[in-house]
């Protein structure tokens, strides 16, 4: 347990109604009653009260702010130590002296994320829940919303910590099989090992199977749309944007610049890329080239590919069929308010197994259905449930990959009659990847790491 | 007392470790319990407590948001109405849906500045103490930031009720003497009414005497560098910005391309204007032509004009003498690292009573003299009392200025022998135009007019 206080400003900075300045630690009550002034002293009022005083600057002799302040003491706290959230008027200035008089009476001043590092380190929620806590803050539809809130609230953990019980159990047997034979414990032969090992590794892809959705919810479907020039990429693009609430996120500690659109369609949230470059040329593949083109096709989820229902198709056409080869598209012909004069037969046959629409964007028809596609190829596994866990967290999906390798090997080798003890050490490797998605074995420097990437005052 | 319960969200928008939703009004407590859940319901919790709880969906049978939740009790609130504030994980989404249950559960949602409004309404505070809230949040250095406190506090109502309680007398015994002269009341004597008028004149403009630099403080002191091309403007900006924390203020309503920047040097706002075009071209006079800077200039609080001392003076040094004629200026000869071809007998005869002063920007001399003079300009009439009140808002100078005259007209009429009821329609309105400072005496439309100005969940 840290022993020293920190403050931070918690609230995000701008002009706004309040602002929050929050301690936390075994003196953060102590060091804000040298600085307040109220009917009562901090230290004399009861845990979850919420007093008001005046900020005072003992050293200046003036009053800073008028102020309500929330005092909770350990260790029924976010942090499990005592915690002073002073909540001001608002505006940098005051702000800023407040947290300065914290400062200055003792405490130290927070980093990033100190605070749910605190609440992980003291035991109140484990690794994957204080992912979650960040999680939530930079959720982009609701869906994302639930899919963090049920892990904050420890479904994710529930499961995996399940699952590195029954694998506890194991190595326990096989412990007491090989040290005590004689014991008359249940024998754990290499068919009972094999059929447990199989057990966890079916509960382990179930997790993996949300995985891809888990990942988009979390980051967003990286969309990108194409076509030759004049087939009607911008229209898309708006019809997309102004149908749906767009989401435009700042993404923190780069400039304004950098700024990704995301398109909330049917809860699907829709990461369009190089949009500003199809505003502006109204065509990326034209702009960029073929093998930029490429590049950036490489990194994309989805692909809008536009065809042209007024043109039959053209050497181009085909080769950005080529182009999207085995990638998960969705064609749109559109111009339908148009003369016919495309192969609909022949693009059906190059889109394969993809779905193939038409639309007139002109006349606005046809988008309704793209929608119902989009979240079609979302949803293609059946996985609507709103109770379902998704594992949306690309460190937690590496894990369980990793975790589902280990546990094969385990049963390799009992398949391959090796010494028990060599799927031992596999059974084990397993039960640790597992315990790193909710942080029971997993280094310092990777949660220093993980913490590092919370805002301020979290 | 308006009945309904409005709700806002009361923090900065952006990606934050803590996010509030606030609700006030009778209906506060009970609205916020129709979507809560956690061990006690809110309407049975003490007032002035935390609870800790969980924000539920009753439609979608889902849990949104982990919480805490402050329930504040009527009268003893901001607003001295029931107040709750749910404190969310931050992030955008579940914030705005937290609103949304909020609103579809009965709030309405709020406009800007409407819980300070009620605040005023409520009879909580005085509406000069209103607008100390709204300039506590934009306060730009520590000291404009007292001013605000000090307003807020009520430092500046008190005074003024204070000369309406004297007006009220004044009035109230005129009234006696004339409906009843035989009572046997003090006389309400010409020599006495003026007497008194004088004394009241006296106070408003004891309170005037600070609006200068009550404005200042509140406004920022607009600054233009002026001078020939090369003689080291942007020298000079540079200098002061980086010495010196700069304040870069987002001005609200509008794009960020719109930024207003400060210099807090020594407590005095700077408001650099066109800093960006000085910055570009550096030259502000050059690039715009003679006529708009002129214009510029009319705006400018405070000139600093640059001179080159390794140069004699120009026709063109001279024009710019002439137009900063009669306006707030410090002349500053740089370049004294070169040699001397300036004459400096000369400057400081076309300075008049304004300070000159010598730099050398690229040796950094002579910039804390310059600071000193800035501050020394302020300062200049002996205003730096700590317990001083300083007037500080456009509206409240000009009803001061106002009752002023109308004490004057009042005064006037007494040593013209008018019939004493002439005068007591002035005295009346002055009466009137103190009151519209604190409120008293003010119309629906106006108080609406400044509330609007405030920011949303304010």
């Amino acid at each position: 347990m840290e022993q020293d206080t920190i403050a931070a400003i918690s609230t995000p900075i701008g002009e706004g109604a309040i602002a929050i300045v929050r301690l936390s630690g075994e003196e953060a009550i102590i060091i804000a009653d040298r600085f307040y002034r109220g009917r009562k002293a901090l230290t004399d009022v009861e845990s979850h009260t919420i007093q008001y005083g005046k900020i005072y600057d003992p050293e200046r002799e003036e009053v800073i702010e008028e102020v309500m302040v929330s005092v909770m003491k350990a260790p029924r706290t976010f942090t499990r130590e005592n915690i002073v959230e002073i909540n001001c008027h608002g505006g940098l200035m005051s702000v800023n002296r407040v947290l300065e008089l914290a400062i200055t009476h003792g405490a130290r001043l927070a980093e990033p994320g100190e605070f749910t590092k605190r609440a992980f380190l003291n035991g109140r929620i484990d690794l994957s829940q204080a992912e979650a806590v960040m999680d939530m803050i930079r959720a982009k539809t609701d869906k994302a919303m639930n899919v963090a809130m049920g892990q904050m609230q420890g479904r994710l953990s529930k499961l995996v910590q399940g699952l590195r019980q029954e694998l506890l159990e194991m190595i326990a047997q096989v412990e007491v099989n090989i040290d005590y034979p004689e014991y008359d414990a249940e024998e754990m032969t290499h068919q009972l090992l094999i059929e447990k090992s199989e057990e966890i590794k079916k509960e382990i892809e179930k997790l993996l199977v949300t995985s891809r959705q888990g990942k988009i919810l979390r980051e967003g479907l990286a969309t990108v749309i194409i076509g030759r020039p004049n087939v009607g990429k911008s229209s898309l693009l708006n019809s997309l944007v102004h149908e749906n609430k767009a989401i435009v996120t700042d993404i923190p500690g780069t400039t304004r610049d950098v700024i990704e659109e995301y398109v909330n369609v049917r809860g699907v949230p829709l990461q369009l890329i190089d949009t500003a470059g199809i505003r502006e040329t109204e065509d990326i593949v034209e702009k960029m080239g073929v093998e930029r083109s490429r590049q950036v096709l490489k990194k994309a989820d989805l692909i809008l590919y536009l065809i042209n229902y007024n043109e039959v198709l053209s050497d181009e056409d085909l080769r950005l069929f080529d182009a999207i080869k085995d990638m998960d598209a969705i064609i749109v012909i559109n111009k339908t308010d148009l003369e016919q004069r495309i192969d609909l037969e022949k693009v059906k046959q190059l889109a394969g197994n993809r779905p193939v629409l038409t639309t007139s964007l002109l006349k606005e028809e046809g988008i309704d259905e793209l929608e119902q596609a989009i979240s079609g190829l979302f949803y293609d596994q059946g996985l609507e449930g709103n109770d379902l866990t998704y594992v949306s967290n690309t460190r937690h999906i590496t894990l369980l990959i990793q975790a589902k390798k280990a546990i094969e090997d385990a049963m390799n080798a009992i398949e391959a009659n090796m010494p028990v003890d060599m799927a031992q050490i596999d059974i084990r490797r397993t039960w640790e990847l597992l315990g790193e998605i909710v942080g029971d074995t997993v280094s310092d420097s990777l949660i220093d790491q993980l913490f590092s990437q919370f805002c301020l005052g979290k």
